[in-house]
């Protein structure tokens, strides 16, 4: 095995066009060994001076909706427009060396085989936290490389979608129509991050029941958020239809965001927030991984849980333990 | 000035039903003092056996609504059917020293002159988290004191109603009567969490705008929450109307989540949650008040916000002066 190359050079490579630099330059940010921690962040520091120029797209949207195949289209549309495009995943369920079925590249064949495209599959993962960061890296990897176009796409597990949503500028959320209440199947707070819904598989015998699900989700947006409305559009990604409308949506949407300036605040308070979700996260580990606490925590956990001690006093009795180490 | 008493004779006097044993004791939890705190938690956990036996009420709903005269109304009826109230309020905004609105008695003048009432006024404090603790705490020395129904009231600011959420047993949402569209003012969290919506002021001018927000809401909630739509009742406070039966409603709701046993594991779960709420809070105060972090982070988070430092760079950074210390 080679031995990994400099900081500096994968940064270079990367910047040069190297695909396989690429994908090393990923690997290494989403790695959670210490010392690669630590050349991680010198390849950040050399390369965030050229990320940051990239329209992020999240995508979410329930197991079976078509999300691959909607971002397939969707992908090749952007390609035909010229622009370069990376796709990336986050899913909690993902466990360390098991599968996940995001990301996987036969899922999205053509946009796998196309020059303009990176495909990113699932990074493995302790807890969504720790994937949240690794796919926030990879975000100023992939854009230091030359992708315009950032896709981050999730499955609607846990709080993904929220996290997704603090990372990107547009969250799209994919629904697919089904029968009788459609908004049922739905989390709520999906639909009010989301700067855009897409209906899918508006074609064949499921056509009537996606333009109603259009027709449904635009009311009940219109209700829940009469300021905010997002758009809801029905798309066949199988026959291509309102793809380009979608695109067209989309490429609007950022470009308001822009000249507003939404779009630079929303990144400055998501990095912000980053920094305080990081600094949350690793003083948890801290203590966590603390033996007099590891020793103490299950107890505590026990009684708090059964009502016979405060939480405070739980939460001081832990604290008072890492301290004294 | 008195010398404090001790938590264990505080705890005896509460416990035999000394009004002002209770005002000091929870003037004593609530308060941020080190020394106090570890007096605090000594009378907590004097207190805790006799505590858990109440009905936990969180009420929410924006400025203007009717939530005094809807508490008065409602906890009159409380006392009448033999229960024992007490109205503790949260609220982010109340500065330290300055007032609030929030638990003032002169906004509940029948029910603070009754004898089986406490209402509290509402903690002064740094900031949200803290708030969330104390009033935990409060709701502990109300339920030991003899208290069966706890009302937690806040005002829609903020994260306070999923706090308040997260330390009721059932979450009641008052929505006044507006003008057109009536889901305008309302965040789309609390339609999430409301176990009981109350449309207020169905008198009057504004009977019939009223029922048009009961059916409204109504049909809204049925779409976003098909599997767990909750009741929407429209009352007068000031004519009595319909109080009962939102005290019927309430009672009916804590009946059946308490026989399928959700009871309990809600307030298990929040239990855990607390104290690993508790814990984050704690050590990022330790992080924040360490000098040489305070040094540091404001450059840190400047070079954040801009994009020149990643937030994992940044987060490291500050935990290495943490550590360093």
């Amino acid at each position: 095995m080679l031995a990994p190359p400099e900081p500096a050079v994968l940064a270079a490579q990367l910047r040069s066009g190297d695909r396989r630099a690429l994908a090393r330059a990923i690997t290494l940010v989403e790695s959670a060994r210490e010392a690669d921690r630590a050349r991680a962040e010198v390849l950040l520091a050399a390369l965030l001076p050229h990320a940051g120029h990239s329209l992020r797209l999240g995508i979410s949207g329930a197991p079976g909706v078509g999300k691959s195949t909607f971002i397939e289209a969707f992908g090749l549309s952007l390609l035909a427009s010229g622009h370069r495009l990376a796709v990336l995943a986050v899913d909690p369920t993902s466990k360390k060396g098991g599968g996940s079925i995001l990301g996987d590249k036969t899922r999205m064949p053509e946009l796998a085989k196309s020059e303009g495209a990176f495909i990113r599959p699932t990074p493995s993962g302790r807890r969504l936290g720790g994937v949240a960061r690794r796919t926030r890296d990879a975000i100023v990897v992939a854009e230091a490389a030359g992708f315009d176009r950032i896709i981050v796409e999730t499955v609607g597990v846990g709080q993904s979608e929220t996290e997704v949503a603090e990372m990107t500028d547009l969250f799209l959320l994919l629904i697919a129509p089904g029968g009788g209440d459609d908004l049922q199947g739905v989390k709520r707070g999906n639909l009010e991050v989301a700067d855009l819904v897409v209906i899918t598989k508006d074609d064949g015998d499921l056509a009537p029941a996606a333009r109603r699900a259009e027709s449904d989700f635009g009311h009940a947006l219109h209700l829940l958020r009469p300021h905010a409305t997002p758009p809801v559009l029905a798309v066949s990604a199988l026959e291509g239809r309102g793809i380009d409308r979608a695109l067209a949506e989309v490429e609007r949407l950022a470009k308001a965001q822009n000249s507003s300036g939404a779009f630079l605040r929303r990144r400055a308070q998501q990095a912000k927030e980053a920094l305080w979700a990081e600094l949350s996260e690793a003083l948890t580990d801290l203590l966590r991984d603390d033996p007099a606490v590891e020793r103490l925590l299950p107890e505590l956990e026990r009684k708090v849980a059964a009502g016979t001690l405060a939480p405070a006093a739980a939460a001081r009795a832990a604290l008072a333990a890492f301290r004294r180490n």
